[in-house]
């Protein structure tokens, strides 16, 4: 039963792969980067996107938006003058927790690919599944909210040691907050050693720069991200 | 393809709701009241577990701790002086994103059911998948905190729409949010008309006396739940 249950996953991831590959191909012919955006909910992705969409000066940016339900995201980001494409995982019974390859390329005839240098992909908020599915990303970003305590690297490790970026966010709030940085680091460096961070709060701008400023970089290739 | 998938998912969500079932007997046979409690990673249910473990008058509480990884939070409540039972949901490939039946029954050897009243198990941080899966509970208590955003219940409306109570929590930390209460609880009656719901903060205690005497309530049976 077991036994079963693990080939079939292996194969469902296996067939994700696959599919993540030809969006990769198409991804590359276009020219367009692609950012795998996840976090659990309410950690502050969409407000980090507002923060620098319409503000990379030679980077046209645009959005998929993943949400079991609804366009709240989508709509605050269209505000922002940024081309943005919904895709609802909801097919009845309370949707998919996680965005996969296939989901993805179901979208990309919605997406101006030609007309953009860079695509973020705003995942389901949940630390669990986004995290095994490829979807055909060059980069995985991940953003961390200081509120969710500094046990989470050690919870989720998947999560934490397949993304390129941590962005550390709602720093603001450190002062009102039981919250050790420097064990969230340790726990952080404990799954995944050295890998990229920043401390950000998407709310007062602070760390903003930084990540504005590695998302250019990201989109215009002067990188160097295993 | 996609008829195939939503085939195999309702007969895996049948397979579970049997299962349930069959632990739902078990639990009254023993005469146990069970909770599923239920979050996004962070919002505060070990803490809030904490604040009432071992503080019960008359009923005895036992957790059964569900994590993807680790026993960080089964080792807090551990240290409350109440059993726990740890239940992993990892694989090898990076867990199940939820509690099922299964995962639940696999547990039932291991749980001292003759000597607790109250089971709380605490489910996996997710706000999505583990709101489809019934595990045998009389009722399910989620948590949202504040840090989260408004928008929750419009994003999750399962999660929402399926829970008995709702525990507003880290309310301390208002007057340092953008979050506006009366926005949240209209979203909450949008998908959940008239829930019960209390504000709390586990971090100081506002409001932790009404959640350990509706848990009392609940064990004792002295409640009207639909």
């Amino acid at each position: 039963m077991h036994r079963t249950k693990v080939k079939i996953v292996e194969e469902a991831l296996d067939a994700n792969n696959t599919i993540a590959q030809a969006n990769r191909a198409d991804f590359d012919r276009a020219g367009v980067t692609v950012v795998n955006f996840m976090s659990a909910p309410g950690a502050g992705k969409t407000t980090l996107l507002e923060r620098v969409a319409g503000d990379l000066p030679g980077v046209r940016m645009g959005v998929l938006e993943g949400d079991v339900q609804g366009s709240l995201d989508a709509d605050r980001l269209a505000a922002r003058h940024v081309p943005v494409t919904q895709l609802n995982t909801d097919p009845g019974f309370g949707g998919e927790c996680h965005l996969d390859a296939n989901m993805v390329r179901s979208a990309l005839p919605n997406l101006p690919l030609d007309g953009i240098d860079l695509l973020v992909v705003e995942n389901v908020g949940n630390l669990v599944c986004p995290a095994e599915f490829r979807i055909g990303e060059d980069v995985r970003v991940m953003v961390s909210s200081v509120t969710e305590g500094e046990d989470k690297p050690l919870k989720y490790p998947l999560m934490f040691r397949t993304c390129d970026l941590v962005l550390v966010n709602k720093i603001d709030l450190l002062p009102h907050l039981d919250y050790d940085v420097d064990k969230f680091l340790y726990h952080l460096d404990h799954v995944h050693p050295d890998v990229e961070r920043m401390m950000v709060s998407a709310r007062t701008g602070e760390g903003v720069d930084a990540w504005r400023e590695w998302l250019m970089r990201v989109a215009t290739g002067d990188r160097a991200i295993a």
